[in-house]
């Protein structure tokens, strides 16, 4: 009996120096468990993993999955029998109603300088009206900023207004070359209307110069009805050539014709699936991407990547015979596009239920290949988090550090809870970004597994290391 | 005149404080200058970077270019009149023989199984001999390594031997998958040959499972000419096909036909382009990458894009006015490939005329988003080059350490010079090395602009820090 006892201390003894639980201190030794445990999450992906046959699924089968549509609803049965079918713990939906925007027939454009037609490839941006059935024509001004905009103020009326700021190439991140040209798709009619302009064009975010219109939410603010005017994006390529052919041509005509509109909201799901924590099961760890995409490619990287990634971890954990203290969730969520409905009512209802929410992570930049993970968390973590680093750092995940996590789990915010993003190399990802161009076929399998990989190492700690 | 002597007494002191010369300390403190120098290197290569626009003649307009053939001299003569062209301050060849083997018409194969007859894509190794013209064929034995082969001996005569180990998907540089198979290829007919077996087929060297077959140099070693057995490279999808068919059927029959040939060595050049040094004219570092490449794909990341990235970093100098201290010399290597006689001869040049080389850096990894650099040099700077951590890191150069550096400029090893090889992501790699897949659209412009940018930086650093 007292070799038992004994055993059992060492036993004791072992477990708690391979499992630290730092709750109280903010900054742990790496231990070996941790370190091999990650190597066995990435092994299995890597030679077992199956989110790049899921991404198949979502791509080609279903394809584009704007909110509200037919293939939104498809996409939310097949998350729904897929997690059930990997016998997840629980799996099932969560009611939200979504913005139900629809693009219509394909949208046509020209414009006309010294009696020259130039056809020039456009797309409704979401959320906008359609032009009279017959089209608009109209000059163009064009502008490089929403101020500019607003300093011509009654000069727009009656003019088709030309928002043309390309990306700033300086920037290594190019999310943030995007997030310096964005205002002009989400807000520029916003501003063009209050003064009466006709249209609104703007210059599709992507660093690249190509025939490629990439679509994206737009917002009307509180203009009103009269003063919301049809706005488009329209390819680089075709900006160049508009704005060259304005300094030739000031007077130039632009036409362009779309039939969009916005239907009642309509009635969809978050898909929701976890792995009951088997000693804090009503604390949760939720990881996810958004199950929506834009209508005019497959939402291949934008954001079936996310989505499958999110899968994947969790089955990465049942793999590896990995049980979860906290209960592990994956969040699809619905209509992050163009209305974060999906974001706001998995908050809201968490709030409602008194669920503690320790962490949430979100993939949503894209499949791939892994830099790192940013953060947004009280102080008390900080060290915490980028003790982790020598962990990650085998894996390409370097650039651990504060910063936003994503869209969807914004909503969960509190000043308990600790929020990721995952953060994969991207220099290609607005290429694709919005467009035509977001195929299957641009994703990489082994980078969209090593994310999936990264996700679950990540989410292993967090569920190690947290309470 | 005291005021005079006043201030160029504190120029002197300001200019000494910002250019820090730490020939004698290990560790330097980061400064101002060296990160907004790295800093305009980037953006003048993200924004008026040409080695994407030379990437494309040299790919598309030349193509492959294996030693000796008509192709590598066109590249010779691009070069040449490209590094003219932007003023270098001396451009010339040097003369080096190189092998010359043609691989003739296209390869043919297929195997036998249940009367079935599968078509399967093969294509000789470089260095191989022909079949006779009719072909040969034999039944199959398939090893996992050079070790089985040798086991199996005298049960190799007459047969074709299959070797078949795949990349171990578990590493996360896929260069070590790469470098745990290779073997096969290089000494796979050394092995077989020596027993009398009728012809070599080895497994592509690629993670995917796919259609193209991968080439690459192989060697018989010292075997007789009797000995010798035409070697030729199967698609993995081919492999996998083979293997099964072979467990059903263990004397299925295989038939290749290939009709390469050794020519006698040809005559070639390494091209080379030099800044001059303004205070060590006589002291070199040398950046580069091969020209040559396989004949089946374009080799524009084999290594068309260490040939571009290399010439672009002296571009960048001259577009930032920056005058390098050392002469720096960007060699286009010919004949890594097959044989490296370029990187030796170059190396016994520099021998023969004294040259004092103190540091060396290559790129012939591929023209993927940048990860780091690892070094070969003795202890002395270590601490100096991991010192410059913070400066790189902005630009997704994380990986700075030791290891190897690159096959063209490791005949310059000496005790006295620090080598480099330039590390980008390698998870896409293998997709195309030495296959008819490494074409000019994989290669991503920003992508391959960082890469040189990355470059330019590190031979910035090196040319303040050394001497």
């Amino acid at each position: 009996m007292k070799n038992l006892f004994l055993a059992i201390s060492v036993l004791i003894a072992l477990t708690s120096c391979t499992n630290i639980n730092p709750t109280t201190a903010n900054v742990v030794a790496i231990n070996k468990t941790d370190s091999t445990t990650i190597k066995h999450l990435f092994n299995t992906a890597l030679t077992n993993g199956q989110c790049y046959q899921m991404l198949d699924v979502l791509s080609n089968d279903i394809g584009g999955r704007l909110s509200g549509s037919l293939e939104a609803q498809q996409a939310v049965e097949w998350g729904e029998k897929l997690m059930k079918d990997l016998n997840f713990d629980k799996v099932w939906l969560q009611p939200v109603m979504v913005p139900h925007w629809v693009r219509g027939e394909k949208e046509e454009a020209y414009f006309t300088s010294n009696n020259e037609k130039v056809n020039v490839p456009i797309c409704a941006l979401g959320g906008s009206i359609a032009t009279p059935e017959k089209g608009i024509e109209g000059e163009v001004i064009e502008v490089q900023s929403l101020k500019e905009a607003e300093g011509l103020g009654e000069k727009l009326r009656g003019k088709i207004v030309f928002y043309n700021r390309p990306f700033d190439h300086t920037f290594i991140q190019t999310f943030k070359a995007y997030g310096g040209c964005a205002d002009q798709r989400y807000s520029g009619a916003k501003v063009a209307g209050k003064f009466g302009a006709l249209g609104v064009i703007v210059r599709s975010m992507t660093h690249n110069i190509d025939d490629y219109p990439h679509t994206g939410a737009m917002s009307y603010g509180n203009l009103k009805d009269s003063e919301k005017t049809p706005t488009a994006a329209i390819s680089t390529r075709a900006a160049e050539q508009l704005s060259k052919s304005l300094k030739e041509n000031p007077n130039l005509k632009f036409y362009f014709k779309q039939s969009c509109k916005t239907l009642p909201d309509a009635p969809s799901f978050n898909v929701i699936g976890e792995l009951t924590g088997s000693k804090f099961p009503d604390r949760f760890i939720t990881v996810g991407g958004h199950l929506d995409s834009w209508d005019i490619g497959d939402g291949a990287h934008d954001d079936g990547a996310g989505v499958v990634q999110s899968i994947e971890v969790l089955r990465l954990f049942q793999l590896n015979n990995i049980k979860p203290k906290h209960t592990i969730r994956v969040v699809l969520f619905m209509n992050e596009e163009n209305g974060l409905r999906g974001g706001k009512k998995y908050a809201e209802e968490a709030k409602k239920n008194n669920e503690i929410h320790i962490a949430a992570l979100e993939s949503d930049s894209g499949g791939h290949t892994p830099r790192g993970f940013s953060f947004d968390a009280n102080n008390k973590h900080h060290e915490l988090f980028l003790s982790w680093k020598p962990l990650l750092a085998p894996y390409g995940l370097h650039d651990i550090k504060k910063g936003g996590s994503g869209a969807d789990i914004g909503p969960l915010k509190s000043e308990t809870i600790s929020l990721f993003g995952y953060k994969p190399d991207s220099q290609r990802y607005f290429d694709y970004h919005h467009a035509a161009t977001d195929t299957f076929d641009k994703v990489h399998k082994r980078e969209l597994e090593l994310g999936a990989a990264s996700m679950s190492a990540l989410v292993y700690l967090l569920d190690t290391y947290l309470q």
